[in-house]
């Protein structure tokens, strides 16, 4: 469905070529200072037009917020939103008719619904986007001021081009039993995800922060764009300052959430949080995290292979994880396929769409990865509350329970 | 929470030393045959004790069903279902108490709770996911029965031993103009997809279902055995002959519904479909799968680098993705690190484990894939019984509806 | 929170002076015929300014459908619409800010909240009804094409005004052993419930399909209205060609869901289906309603003091129930009560209000009405769907199986 | 489906003759003392075979709690509990096989499943209720400890034998213009509501709180027994101490809820709260509850025409309803009716049931109230939790935030 949240709820409407696109955010806390703006920024680096390296749309999406705010506070009320359609241009789409677009929805979704759009593939539009960015940008500005949370998205890689310090050396397989560690944690990758800001992945067009391999990204994308073809690439998430103890267990682990929120996005086919698919090569005993006492006298871990979750939860150190997305299916050259009814034929298509989606999709992965924070953080509070209203434990063997800030100093 | 599933839910009970762990069955369709053996031969695969491979904990995990059948025949009301806990020695865990288990879930379900099971992580125990396998052996009995759908999983790696036809060669960039795909689906791979069975997995004692890997796994894992250390791995699941049209857009897709359910398993970190994380380097042109006049009329694609699901929704070719599972958190070899108050130490954990989950968890990897097919398909019938009763659309475009199944003969 | 529904689900934003209100149905089945003019029907009996009856309040309320719609068509993907706020006029409200309104929800948002909206209550204004009404209207045209679902609410009491036919005589007690039951059940009223259409209900001012009670009716608003004061009513509605099977046992019975949506209008207090609170008093002899062969061949009942439900599930008979609305809050005479802080005062309400309610809350009983309903098909239509696609049961006596159409011929 | 609740939440399964009924309840606040004896003695009152005005099967319902508890302190993870069925007798059923019960849910179950349960109407038997009282009976001890909240429910009427102090006198219309405002909150009825226990209340057999008047319930229920008939009757409920600012606005105000949860206990067909449909005939002007500063410093009000809730939001004051139950459909006389295919014929029931529910769904009422209090708290402390971290807002006019707790000394 068109929902995402618990307590923290998102529902969208809006496909291509409609009035608008537009959200209902309910659940936002009540007293939060909120105005046009705070959301505007996030969908300004959402829309498209922004370089040459994106659709040659230029759409301004501006947003008008409806309701659940006065005098710049939001009154724990729905807020609702929306983002007007202005560059409709369907005839753009008319011959591709009788054509699925190989690898878009224009056929599934006829298959799930019966009818579709006249643009094709409906609400896998990326202007569905819009609704999640909007929502995103409200969550983030309470976490931020709560609890001083920074998201901050950027990309890893663009086809082959990857940014050094995020990745692991080639992982050749010389023999069964080499215990060789490619260090999947390098420094240089440890002190990105401490350090980069949005300020840093902004300044490069492909919103990759390190400009050598921004400079060689921009050129694999040109050379896509002048290909008349498309590549896809990796975008990799930081979350710093949150608490320990969201996700919830079994089902709603947090990396499971996050991996949920994450897949959501179109055009992703990949999802991989702390060591991922590699520390699947490293052995328990290097893998571990072993605790540490922090400076402020709270447990930490010395390593984060765990990417901040553990047996679902947070534990207070950065959340990191790594997203991939598919090429664009979108191509401006004639392919070989079917049509509707199963004549073979060539389709060329001639939308302007973008040869790379992945510097766009940053706010995306940010709005995404506050709507889960932000829900989680609701909901733990929540059981944190209703706790705290107990009278203390003292059935239980010490170490079955967490000393109470007064005794544990 | 403990409950998965929209219209087919399961809820979950139980933790390592109490005295069940269980679950309730919302949502299965009536008049599905079911007996307890239905039941009991997955949760017979997943059940430690199995090989020299698993812990030498020997549990029977015997279920009991407990309502929502008569006579062999599901009622459409809720089944109750659980196992008892048989093997619980508390015991072994005693002297471990004064220390949070690096990379378990000890320290973060304390800081959740504010109180944490004897057992340590509670709910984070892998005798949690008794009540997943027996759900999803349902949903899959109601699946092949109803739609021929066939679910097997398999191991792909151990450590770096890696099943040779599903993996990518080395991916080493020689250059960013590099255009040389590496053939992500070999024809091996693809065959394997089209041809895998429980039967040919469970040949194996790692279920790698390719004899020599296997071989190489074994000593993979003897070797962390006997150094009293862990090693992680991946395993693949194949979805075969779902329906086209299942998965829900824009929030739910049915990537996001199978990455949720799969990164919600203990140890899991990584989740990819079709082409995955190696597809991000194939440029559009390659990647988009063409349609294709199958041979009974319908359209097909070519290739399927999508892994059976565009736009969120499946195409109705084979579904296809990977999971990694870390190396498991308790070993039994000494570890530095600090008590819940931060006093730094060496733990030595002394209870019985596995040297690596991959093997026990490809029937959990079936369950979940199971429940997530089971509500996708119940969620899309609704709405395809509920098109089927309105008169036929006569005011769109012919290319924006679906020929009925009487036309398009 | 704001969201109604599982599978056919309205969620809605909005309060008095903001600058709309509106909503997003998600769920709607893909197909159906549907143009602005099918809500706006609904959204025009709901308007306040239809009479004299009414609060002098004129706003237009027109719909401005936003996506999920193509051609006059459904696509199956989200309906946004909104309706614009053109008579704020928040000055009406400013001399009343130092105290809470008597029975309004003024207080109990701030406790909620922390916060209130300048108009007071917030989400309790009665625009957000809107949202609902426009939801209802689109349920109700689905429900009407594909089962021939009728759906009519009406007036029947207005203080101590009551439709004749809808009310059991005076309820003296004259000793405990009297068992004289009072038919609820008269045959005027069985005739009604029948037979009442939207016209004959809109032909009264009052929406009481009975011209002489509608009269007195009118005289009872009138003087309400003319004494500065409000008075309350009961709305009672029918729901004519509800399939058997509809309602999910346990807690989502269908007398549970229809009670909860009406209870969720505002001013509602009490909710009562079939016989009611009446038919706590009669003995289960003759509340029991016998079967009996319909003339079509399927079973119903010759009595209906169920009204249409049995064990939480619809039984093919006609679906009534009544709400209780109690008399509006807002009144325009001086009121002792107190400030916020506590402080005794007087306050002198000067909004223009409704001094009764029922008239314009018929179109919301019905649109709530529809609501539950589509819901419910829906989800039965999953169930059958799938117990469909299974092979005939031949295990279970024949007493516990539905015959199939084809042998129970 | 057989869950209800959003952050507390009890998923219930079992029939009458299956293995056994039972309950998991998730979302328990960690730290909660919680011994088997705290679900018994509700369990208990429930039972049937408690005196000679209830069925003669006697079942003693122990609870067997599996898991969520350890030293008898609840751990946050779900508290699985069951109960055997031990008194199945399924062949009392066996002759009426060819006969749907009138009025059960017989028939209406086997057009919803297509298949029924050997014993009938499957979940619609009193034994579902075991898990809904067991989940109560530990929110109840959660609210009572941490809220000092108190929940009594009690029966207020059988057939026609009411409680004087709770029922308004005949209501007699003598003129449309009559404005003689019968006092349905009498000063007695005010005083039973805040003092009423589940002492007094089981001191009767009937649990009326009235002596007298129980001796007459007495007589009429026997009265009902010996003719092998049924009788209905209400239960009224009080919950005392709930804190302001509790139930969602819009769809999930705190009377829907109450509404919904009291709806879906078997046998009910009525609710009102507060004033009810005898407040429909009371003017604005005496209904409204004017409010006044508590001896706390807080507010109240002087009257509580609204039950507690006003907007849909708890205010603070006693939240009291009242539901309807139906005389119960099996009556041990013969029935004219049809069997399934319509063949008429006479029904001799034979199974041992009660004359009268309300005794027995006392402890059922009660249960369901604090399942449905509990999940607000839990939602309503998430937002205030939230709203807490938020730095104090400075750009709203006074009257529209709510001043803190140092403020408002």
């Amino acid at each position: 469905m068109s929902t995402f949240g618990t307590l923290f709820r998102v529902t969208t409407y809006g496909e291509s070529h409609c009035a608008s696109v537009g959200a209902i955010i309910d659940g936002c806390p009540p007293g939060l200072p909120l105005v046009a703006q705070d959301v505007q920024s996030q969908l300004s680096r959402r829309r498209p037009g922004q370089s040459n390296l994106t659709t040659p749309r230029d759409e301004k999406d501006l947003v008008h917020l409806q309701s659940g705010i006065e005098h710049g506070v939001t009154l724990g009320t729905p807020i609702g939103l929306l983002v007007r359609n202005e560059d409709q241009r369907p005839k753009d789409y008319s011959e591709t008719d009788l054509y699925p677009r190989p690898s878009h929805a224009d056929w599934t979704y006829l298959e799930k619904y019966g009818v579709k759009a006249s643009s094709g593939g409906g609400r896998s539009s990326a202007r569905e986007t819009i609704g999640r960015v909007a929502a995103g940008a409200i969550a983030e500005k309470y976490l931020k001021l709560a609890y001083g949370i920074e998201i901050v998205a950027f990309v890893s890689s663009v086809g082959k081009v990857q940014l050094p310090s995020s990745v692991s050396p080639p992982s050749q397989v010389s023999a069964d039993d080499d215990d060789t560690v490619e260090d999947a944690l390098s420094p240089e990758f440890v002190e990105l995800l401490k350090t980069v800001t949005r300020e840093t992945v902004d300044a490069q067009p492909t919103r990759c922060p390190h400009a050598e391999t921004s400079e060689r990204m921009v050129k694999r994308i040109i050379r896509a764009k002048e290909a008349n073809d498309s590549i896809g690439g990796t975008v990799t998430c930081v979350i710093r300052g949150v608490p320990a103890g969201l996700g919830e267990p079994v089902f709603d682990k947090l990396e499971a959430k996050l991996g949920h929120a994450m897949l959501s996005i179109p055009a992703t086919k990949a999802f991989e949080i702390g060591s991922g698919f590699r520390g699947t090569q490293v052995p328990g005993s290097k893998h571990n995290d072993a605790f540490v006492r922090r400076a402020d006298g709270t447990l930490g871990t010395t390593t984060n292979w765990s990417g901040g979750v553990q047996g679902g939860i947070s534990n207070g150190e950065d959340i990191y994880f790594r997203i991939g997305f598919k090429s664009p299916a979108t191509i401006s050259q004639e392919q070989q396929t079917a049509q509707y009814d199963g004549t073979p034929g060539k389709l060329a298509a001639r939308g302007r769409h973008d040869p790379c989606v992945v510097p766009r999709a940053v706010p995306i992965v940010e709005a995404m990865a506050a709507l889960v924070i932000m829900d989680q953080v609701l909901i733990q509070n929540s059981r944190k509350a209703a706790a705290a209203l107990l009278p203390p434990i003292t059935t239980l063997p010490p170490t079955m329970v967490k000393p109470s800030a007064e005794e544990s100093k």
